[in-house]
């Protein structure tokens, strides 16, 4: 199954070094979920090739501009395109009477219908669920209430051995059972143990996204184990006072959340507008954590 | 004096082939109007090295929102980047409200003040001034209340001729009143009429933004003689009809209206999102008016 996170905006508040406000596609075998939505989400994903038909749950983080002024755009367009199958939101209460007061003025009428599914930033709650996957929330700590977002692939099914099928003659019809770890039993009523039969199945895929947030290691247990991590890096070590006063993280802190977490690869992202080059973000959170990876535009990273 | 217009945004509705919506900068001698404000808006001015600074005045002409989805990140911009200086917005009365809103949801205080003056679309009015220009609206016809803005240079002072000051002997002291058009009179009570000592002022430049509107010629009284027209030209022939029901134009049509006002040079844009390719916009519309082009981003246009 394909799970990859692209890249579409990765700068702190103010867009510049034609650098963007917070975005990503996480794509879960071709289902898009889009991750905070600043301004231009929809010019990006249509650079990046990102179908907008295919995404069904948006998640924003906080309400802070950089994380969702693109939303109403994006909405807008959904509704100019003939969108009619519904849009889940996940996010602060706020988020639906700031949508509701444009809608008001533009004398909008929405053909496909918005859930809202709000978020609160007091302890972390599963807020979407399928098949293959569930997100639980991430509390961050920020100037306003901000969650993060955390992926977890489900545990699949146990992995039949088919030399196996073979050796007890298994019936085609008792193989799921079999690979949802039941015992077979054969024609003599021999019992074989699943443990004889199948493997474990493959290792489970997440990923967490923490923006934005002041340096903390309140949320290292939940997330401990994850694939990657997005954890936002707006500050290199000079400016460390300027990060705890603005509720922010250096790259270096990142990397120390990534590292107590025993993460396999850390993105860092949310550029302060004042450093054009990133050169010194990176090196000083791989000086602690040598997996560090920046989020670049456009770029996508497999989970 | 520097009279240019700035093409940030071309497009109709829904962003596509890298055009965006519609925003405009119009440059007097340095003083920047920003004339409707897409999303995107902030990240074009940086593209084509705009300074945000210079901007003090911002005209929207209708809540359509891909006419002002970008006014909300340019505002938390300048906040951030520490503006202290007023800006004045010109446009419908529910912008306050819909600003209001997103800055109540991210605490925002702002550092500026914004005076709204609210514009409607019943009958033209002058609704800002200064010392060498006057901007009054234009009533458009569109499914929203709308207004253009017909931006006129003011009638200078009259040019004195240098070779009279010396025939008559005028004292320098009373130059400035024969500029503004007083006779003189002479040490030996000889009235001299101002006509023999003046040439006319240099004639003054204009420029009239008309979009979003359905094809109408109910304002060509109103901008006679206008040296730049910018009319939104969503469709071709072949789709007249739904302009008709969109409240939108032709580029034929707007090449009429452009004929009919006697305009010095037509600029099109807002076109639909159905067009990857322009040609046909542009064709149709010289063959009624030659002097027409395209509103290409990033295109300047002395006015």
């Amino acid at each position: 199954m394909q799970f990859d996170l692209t890249i579409l905006g990765s700068n702190g508040a103010i867009p510049a070094h034609d650098r963007h406000p917070t975005s990503q596609i996480l794509n879960y075998n071709g289902n898009h979920f889009l991750i905070d939505c600043g301004e231009g989400t929809q010019f990006r994903m249509n650079k990046f090739g990102i179908k907008r038909g295919k995404l069904d749950n948006i998640f924003i983080s906080h309400l802070h501009g950089d994380h969702y002024f693109g939303l109403i755009g994006l909405l807008t367009s959904f509704n100019l395109n003939w969108r009619e199958h519904p849009l889940h939101i996940y996010g602060p209460a706020g988020l639906e009477e700031i949508m509701n007061v444009h809608f008001k003025h533009s004398q909008t009428q929405l053909k496909f219908e918005i859930h809202y599914h709000h978020t609160t930033a007091d302890a972390p709650r599963v807020i979407y669920e399928d098949h293959f996957l569930q997100v639980e929330t991430i509390i961050l700590t920020h100037r306003l209430p901000t969650t993060g977002f955390l992926f977890k692939e489900k545990k699949g099914l146990r992995k039949i051995l088919s030399e196996k099928i073979t050796e007890y003659s298994i019936p085609h019809a008792q193989i799921p059972d079999i690979k949802k770890g039941e015992d077979f039993t054969d024609a003599t009523g021999r019992r074989i143990p699943n443990a004889e039969l199948t493997a474990d199945a493959p290792a489970t895929r997440s990923y967490a996204y923490c923006s934005d947030t002041v340096f903390t290691e309140s949320f290292v247990e939940q997330i401990k184990g994850v694939g990657v991590i997005y954890h936002e890096a707006t500050f290199v070590d000079e400016h460390t006072e300027r990060a705890l006063e603005t509720f922010h993280t250096t790259s270096r802190q990142a990397a120390i959340v990534a590292q107590k977490a025993n993460a396999g690869k850390l993105v860092i992202g949310h550029f302060s507008a004042r450093y054009e080059s990133l050169d010194l973000l990176l090196s000083q959170s791989r000086e602690v954590f040598a997996e560090t990876y920046l989020a670049k535009e456009g770029t996508v990273f497999e989970i």
